[in-house]
């Protein structure tokens, strides 16, 4: 008897339920593991002996890989529970590990994001130290971009893919009246600007909005930007400003900081910094300002996901069977690119200690010199992640999802 | 020589080019007018002579009528601008329709709102005080819905499916983690809780969220809403409220009322019902409270437009151009709705000056006794207008949208 757990932890993507799809998808090649189970809400559920027999699933649908490969957030449920490490409490690791045995895991299979993959790397860590059979391998997925090593993350195609869409349909909006405008977009990414800036995906032959990007790789100065609106402002009616969440002055102080709040992870709680900038650039101009901040949809909108990235992030869960055909652990999967266009790239991997709580940032030759735009390199880099619309069914006229 | 202009006013929805377009390909049936122009920004354009012709278009592109019907917000661009009575400024309505005459002008379309109504009301009565040729013909508008004698107005079925779709994938996101959540969700709706009523559409099998539902129909209680959410929580683990940015006290008080600042039509500005019931929430239960305010992308969000809505705004605007033939004038083009299942209607016009100025509110059949949720009956009006996703192209993994 040999089988595997599959898990996912941290923030939802549209296609973090794909690399799920892509393990069962994977084991149905090859017919490696008897059971794939599923451990819910993360390596905090599976502590809790809560798992779900996903293997059953298929035989009670054909459709179920297809649907959950397509459906938002996680099918098996999250956590934030980052794993001490063994030597401040290895009680938890000998329980986990006996649970794993118990169930004749031969692999665990972790989707998640940076926090998720430090729980990677401690517990093949452990499993080597210990002589323990159990395989442990990563996958990735974050709507940041922002693991080191892989060419991109699962998550990310799809959330520039809203970005774009969604920044093209404010465009239109934005247009209508016969009046200047502001319009300041707030978009995710606390520590890297991914997400902003492939709002730049937005732009087509009759409209360049947005018109200004600020990400959290350059440090925010209110009056540039001021003066950058005005600039600006000579030349279009209406100004579109895409902000990343996480924009800082030069100081190092988020814009939008409203105290010195952390959450469990350490990290500074932030809120509008949309709002920040709109009302600043009201007082500078006295000019109609509409903030909109692309709230969790630019996670969930699984109706607009880019089908590249579903279809990238279940081979990305198939590789994993595959690795853990050839004995692999300690691993997380990767892209790698080969070329922008025609878009080309192989799935690898690189070993977890290399990748776990890095960031990526967004590179310089990504950024235009003056700090408010990005350039073609990143356009030709971002736009091949964002092709394709998934092919959804219809159930009186809602897209129709997988549900545990 | 004959002519018509078609022109938008108001707000955009996601189905308002689709009447143009109907007009269109109304006359490209017909052939009733030589030419059909468009008036850029309105009546307050037409008046400043900014035109375009519109016929010249097709002729340059022959997908240009398709493209169009889909593209979200105003081609032709939009005003708030509202025609004084003629009692009032005579000579801005001889200038009017001595510029329509100049253009040979046979038949004026406004497609647009209560406002713009009410602008056709006052064009027609005026051109049969004077005996002028031109006929004036209302086609409807507004994702709000709150026209009276037409079944539903187009733009709505749209809006209805955003806010349900994106409702259910909000809802699939609020699960993933093992704790108590509130999320609240704001919602268009300044006098009427037709788009906040909508969002019950997003009910599946497995998952009952928005669990409340709060209208600008019934007065809204703090303690009360309290209490619902208290209840909810008794059996499920995340509390989804959807709520109009319109509610109101005992008293008729904006719960959201930021001070007495009015637009220009004397309405109240309003700003963050969703962040005033969060707070009061959060205060209360102590749990983890999200507001998700579903900005402008309600009303722009063409890449999740209802199929049926757009066929529908273009079939009311080939009526429209049925009725000029007809000589018909003063009217505004209406669905009659036969049956909700199967969904049958029937396309007719009504006098304009029972329409113009009304309001039409959510019904009390529609909403339930405790004034938090909605009635099956109002599921059943509905559903049909959610239904069908658009034929759209897409071009570097963007929607293609018409422009001007």
């Amino acid at each position: 008897m040999k089988n595997c757990i599959v898990a996912q932890s941290g923030g939802p993507t549209v296609a973090i339920n794909a690399s799920v799809a892509g393990v069962l998808s994977g084991n149905e090649k090859t017919h490696i593991f008897d059971t794939v189970y599923g451990g819910i809400n993360g390596i905090e559920g599976i502590l809790h002996h809560n798992i779900v027999n996903l293997s059953e699933k298929i035989a009670e649908d054909p459709d179920f890989i297809r649907k959950l490969s397509v459906t938002p957030a996680m099918y098996l449920g999250s956590c934030r529970f980052k794993m001490p490490k063994a030597t401040d409490n290895a009680g938890l690791y000998e329980e986990l590990f006996s649970y794993l045995e118990e169930l004749d895991i031969d692999t665990f299979f972790y989707v998640g994001g940076n926090d998720s993959m430090d729980t990677v790397l401690q517990m093949s860590r452990y499993a080597a130290e210990h002589n323990l059979p159990v395989k442990v391998l990563g996958i990735p997925k974050t709507i940041d971009n922002d693991l080191v090593i892989t060419d991109h993350t699962p998550g990310f195609g799809s959330c520039a893919k809203y970005a774009a869409t969604t920044l093209l349909e404010v465009a239109h909006d934005a247009y209508i009246y016969p009046m200047k405008t502001i319009t300041v977009v707030e978009l995710m990414g606390r520590d890297a600007g991914w997400i902003t800036a492939a709002s730049a995906l937005a732009r087509t032959s009759y409209s360049a909005a947005p018109h200004l990007i600020y990400l959290p790789e350059r440090p925010f100065s209110k009056e540039q930007c001021i003066a950058d609106v005005k600039k600006c402002l000579e030349t279009t009616d209406d100004v579109i400003l895409a902000v990343s969440e996480g924009i800082r002055d030069k100081d190092g102080n988020y814009i939008s900081a409203t105290g010195t709040e952390l959450d469990k992870f350490g990290h500074v709680k932030l809120a509008g910094a949309g709002n920040v900038v709109g009302d600043f650039l009201k007082e500078a101009f006295a000019l109609k300002v509409r903030v909109i901040e692309l709230n969790v949809l630019q996670r969930a909108a699984a109706h607009i996901a880019s089908a590249q990235d579903q279809k990238e992030s279940m081979e990305l869960g198939e590789h994993a069977v595959t690795l853990a055909c050839q004995g692999v652990t300690g691993h997380m999967v990767t892209f790698l690119r080969k070329s922008d266009s025609p878009y080309t790239y192989e799935i690898s991997s690189h070993d977890i200690s290399d990748i776990a709580n890095a960031v990526k940032e967004v590179p310089d030759a990504y950024i235009n010199e003056a700090g408010n735009d990005v350039t073609d390199a990143f356009l030709a880099y971002a736009r091949p992640l964002i092709q394709g619309t998934p092919e959804l069914t219809y159930k009186d006229g809602l897209p129709e999802y997988a549900f545990l």
